[in-house]
């Protein structure tokens, strides 16, 4: 079904220490359905990526500030791991706000790894059930979610993954789900 | 008061990961005062050490496996941050379960920045007033802790601290608590 994302802008919301192939491998599959991915941080300029989470892994470049878009602008969201990552865009009242009106606009938001961590402090895990990687499950229990061990979970909106040997699931999942939702803009 | 705490042995339990600064400062500050401290990581050999969660910042040794000691080898515990230092501890069973042996043994627990994590898995925060790092004060209150915004904070024998900014503070004030402690072994 390639091309089956013709047209449609998705979001990947990420900062410092991100794990690198979290980013590169959901980006990489959804180009080549034809969608248009923007790579969203808290600054501009260049973030650190990391492989096992303590490896430098180069950069990557920001296209567009947090700040300087809405969920409006977009299809879908990707939210990548990497533990510092998350540690840094849940302090970030702007980037929790921008996921928090994206889970609540009912478009597909998907994450992975270290990456729900953010949708903890959006307080947008209530009720869903989701996974995530083991460190962070407790945290996501004890703010309301259903947590599973499986490696790709969808719950309405919500598609989530355990850790970087979940990504040919993840990524074949997020992008049947995001060319099954109606194109809003 | 320099020889405060002769004879005691206090252990600092950390992993890959841990931030520089908050395991340098407090081991010196307790050595100054007498205290033999021991270095307890999930493996032995060394454990990588960051400043600012992202620079290299060289190693530590271990001096003992956590799964080699009890809350019995020590008089009090101190857990460091560094972002991904404790997202590997809380992974660990054993690290867990010596963390919340610890707690409950009512000998004194010092915690700084985002080791206050380890703690929640060990769910041993409900009830407690205590600070830490911003990005995970959502998970302390999630889990049940009442979270202040001060430099330094004991509530019984648990003693916190939010960053690196506030190790002076931090350092003085668990000298000052693991010497007041009636000396257990």
């Amino acid at each position: 079904m390639a091309g089956g994302l013709n047209g449609r802008r998705i979001a990947i919301l990420a900062a410092d220490g991100v794990e690198r192939v979290e980013l590169e491998q959901p980006r990489s599959a959804l180009d080549a359905e034809g969608a248009e991915t923007v790579l969203l941080s808290i600054e501009g300029g260049e973030i650190a990526a990391r492989n096992n989470d303590l490896e430098d892994a180069g950069t990557f470049s920001v296209d567009r500030r947090v700040a300087d878009v809405t969920p409006d602008d977009f299809d879908a969201l990707v939210l990548p791991g990497g533990t510092v990552n998350p540690d840094k865009l849940r302090m970030d009242s702007t980037a929790v706000a921008f996921v928090r009106d994206f889970v609540d606009s009912g478009k597909p938001v998907a994450a992975i790894c270290h990456g729900p961590w953010t949708l903890v402090e959006a307080d947008r895990v209530r009720g869903r059930r989701l996974t995530s990687y083991p460190s962070l499950r407790t945290d996501l229990r004890n703010a309301g979610a259903e947590v599973v061990d499986e490696s790709v979970v969808t719950d309405g909106s919500l598609t989530t993954s355990r850790s970087p040997e979940d990504l040919e699931d993840f990524c074949e999942r997020i992008a049947a789900e995001f060319a099954q939702q109606p194109q809003l803009r």
